[in-house]
């Protein structure tokens, strides 16, 4: 991990990014979607060009300590990655920074700011890895009910406090970011295998805050089922579950803070359930007619209960796209591992269910092969992915991910339903054809995560309407289908309309009472999940 | 199942119960524990000659149709299953008698009587089976706060509504009892594959009221992970979630009401994530020389991700109680099954596992092993269990179950602790020696589920405070120790004083004000889980 400070503007760090070669085949491939050979081209302004709002209030001295209102902290914590922030970004647009950022070194610094907003009537935002795509890090709040907005940066949380390696568990400050902590775990023949898109720039609390979807397709997919206890300061105290491996004592309280998204407590560390590392592999991709063909076969592996380590599938063009295949099969990313015996026999029975759906192995060689062939590009192409956007902004591209899950008895039509509508808002909005792809991410014996990209050619000026309008009309398709808005992105401020469908009322009013038993003043990320 | 009446008094049906051989065993057994050859009995009163107090409300004329105060019903829904409510039954105490009882048809029904119920400052308690341990269907209740309390029994909630074999999911009513629902199943080759101890007698609504804990011993232990949607009604409405395989969005609702025990809405029905009936078995007993032997067998087994169905030790003493083994040795009852694949190679490693701590299986051949032997015995002896008590009871034996989990680092300490301290408080409370002893029925990579049982010798007139005493003991032991006071049986009332020290008092807060959004007149199953 570079220890150079994160970028103000795009992903990871400054000095990292996109290759030349990564941004012209960017370029190519788009050119060919859109027919155009050359794109108008608009840069972001620099740092330094950046006009911010002066602060609406000041640090405390109290607070001096761990708190700064310098440019960079500001412009770099105004916003998270969705494609909405990304145009702003492009547009110098910073009017929501927040006032100032605090870096607290201590759950005290946590609860002194906490105090401090209340009586002030400040909104808090807590930051981990800033890697949110719903606008949940965002301080865009209603200026007549809060004073100012202060983003809480995680950042000095970030050591291992504890490993009991008997019980296979870890005790982590939530401010750890995804590298850190495989680090520091591997020594012990430890990890925690969870490797979501935005592992480099995201933290074990952004982690549990969101709900967030890791590295395993099937089983233990999100970091729900890997919390053993948690530990949070609220602006009424500290809140610290017991470590368990299970209980039946009432509601699951880590359940109602695992998802939070901030709004009831700042997560400080967790007991996190962590795995022996895999010794044990066999993976392939496997080649399909059709998505559709791919997606039966997921669902007889996974209701065979073989729970394989990968198991994601990508429609023909998505398989194209990434290098997978030539845009003429699904592919199916296919693998099993294990720390402790071999699993060549579950490959082979998932391989037996691909089969039944004319699904073909691409090697026969079964160990390793997971990071061979459509499967290895496949995952570089996705790691590299975020590094992109903040180019191809520049040309007017409209990019942008939403993912969801629905019952395997509704996914053909879900899908169809989804994938048109959302085509159809791209022309009409745009003026042109754009394209729209699936894959799955994660299965479950009862359905499927299918996780949809789109590209669009929107025009400089109109990118973050234009963006709303595509993104609105999948949203609306999606849940109107019976999906869930956010199998692992959460929901922030930008799910907010069809969040508020998908949940029931009666769960919000149970939410928001919560809420005010915890942080009375409501100072805690307004507008994420609730109406303060 | 029979279509006669469940007792008022002890366990299952009338007509049904243990046989003169099991309670001649019984008799012998305990006899040789306490060196006695006679035992002074007691007998329970008939239900005619039981003298109920008169019923503080009437039934109001527009509830009448599901409604009634006549004798059996009110005796019948005074308590459920726990020693406590057992000794009290003997002594024809029934002071808590819930006024009268409801068997509402529709949600309408549940509706106008929670509207009632509100305006009339009456306590409703939810019923399924009635199989409580922890005093959570007696309307113990206080008569300052409340002019009455009303049962309010499920049992027309009885029908699978719909089953969805493509996402092998089922939306089942919630008063439906465990052999009803399987019975509906199987014709379409499916199963819940949920078996509490309490199966015959108990409910899905109030399984997942209560989190139970089912058949398999890992992986899928909690009702909890089964749960697809829930409908509830409340108070102040209809709740019902998506059906949905998995979601990122905020809190998930369902686990807010799963584990609820009824104090913020009543389940009325769930879809719920089925199994295809399993074809392929391994299984068989496995002596350990030792409980902790056996114990690290478990832990190896579970650390090495191999899910089995079942993986149960039993103590030596447990193991010669229940008649799978002589009392020399500890017992592992091991078993795999899957619809799908062959189960050997898995159950091969998993004893392997063992043999790393001199676990000897019982059998070589494996297949179907699982039902033969030491395992067979055990799991017919836990079955006819429950219909014992009605008769030990009355021959002055208290003798109750306790279940905690606990992680793997302190579980040594942690189970010589517990069971010293139980074993302490009978020899204190009795004036003589009992036996505590324990199994795991539940396992987790991170820690056990062990499950203790104890037996003393009271005196009757004294049986009720002798109970409390140990059981105090014995929970005041392992809360202390780090443990949970339920890994399923549930808080209930009889649970609250270690409930309220394992909770985070704030989570306390959070669920006090969202029992207060959904049920502002505190009428749901008042003292169970919070004060109202």
């Amino acid at each position: 991990m570079s220890g150079n400070r994160l970028k103000h503007f795009g992903w990871g760090r400054e000095g990292e990014g996109a290759t030349e070669a990564e941004i012209s085949a960017a370029r190519k491939l788009y050119g060919q979607l859109f027919g155009l050979d050359h794109f108008p081209e608009q840069a972001p302004p620099p740092l330094e060009a950046l006009s911010l709002p002066p602060p609406r209030v000041t640090i405390p001295a109290s607070l001096s300590g761990f708190c700064t209102a310098a440019l960079y902290d500001r412009a770099a914590h105004t916003y998270g990655k969705s494609f909405g922030e990304t145009v702003r970004g492009l547009l110098g647009d910073y009017a929501s920074a927040p006032d100032f950022v605090a870096y607290p070194k201590t759950e005290a610094d946590i609860s002194a700011l906490m105090d401090w907003a209340g009586s002030a009537d400040v909104a808090l935002i807590p930051f981990g890895g800033g890697s949110s795509v719903v606008g949940g890090v965002e301080p865009r709040i209603d200026h007549t009910r809060y004073k100012g907005a202060v983003s809480l940066d995680m950042c000095h949380f970030n050591r291992i406090e504890a490993i009991d390696r008997t019980s296979r568990a870890a005790c982590i400050q939530a401010g750890i970011y995804g590298p850190a902590l495989e680090a520091e775990l591997r020594p012990h023949g430890l990890s925690l295998r969870h490797f979501p898109q935005s592992f480099a720039y995201s933290t074990l609390g952004g982690w549990i805050a969101t709900r967030s979807g890791g590295h395993f397709a099937t089983l233990f997919t999100h970091i729900d089922e890997l919390v053993e206890s948690l530990r949070l300061v609220t602006p009424k105290g500290i809140i610290e579950t017991r470590r368990l491996p299970a209980s039946g004592a009432g509601p699951n309280p880590d359940r109602l803070f695992i998802g939070s998204e901030g709004i009831l407590g700042v997560i400080t560390k967790a007991w996190m359930r962590v795995h022996h590392r895999p010794r044990f592999r066999a993976g392939s991709a496997v080649h399909f007619p059709d998505f559709y063909a791919a997606a039966l076969a997921v669902r007889a592996i996974l209701q065979a209960g073989l729970y394989p380590a990968n198991c994601r599938i990508l429609d023909p063009q998505e398989a194209a796209n990434t290098g997978a295949a030539e845009g003429k099969t699904a592919v199916m990313v296919l693998a099993f591992e294990s720390a402790d015996h071999p699993v060549e026999a579950a490959m082979r029975r998932a391989l037996e269910c691909c089969a039944d759906f004319h699904g073909t192995p691409e090697v026969t060689e079964l160990a390793e092969g997971h990071l061979a062939g459509a499967a290895g590009r496949w995952r570089e192409a996705f790691i590299r992915m975020p590094y992109l956007r903040e180019h191809t902004i520049r040309w007017g591209v409209i990019t942008d991910t939403f993912e969801t899950a629905i019952t395997w008895d509704r996914f053909e039509s879900f899908h169809a339903h989804v994938k048109a509508a959302t085509e159809a808002a791209i022309r009409e909005v745009t003026g042109r054809a754009g394209q729209v792809t699936c894959r799955f991410t994660h299965a479950y014996p009862d359905g499927p995560a299918p996780y949809f990209t789109f590209h669009a050619l929107g025009r400089h000026g109109a990118l973050l309407e234009q963006w709303q309008a595509i993104k609105r009309a999948a949203s609306d398709a999606l849940i109107a289908a019976g999906g869930t808005i956010t199998h692992h992105h959460a929901v922030g401020r930008d799910h907010r309309p069809w969040y508020d469908q998908e949940r029931p009322e009666l769960f919000a009013s149970a939410l928001r009472a919560a809420k005010q038993a915890l942080d009375p003043a409501g100072v805690l990320n307004p507008g994420v999940l609730i109406d303060p």
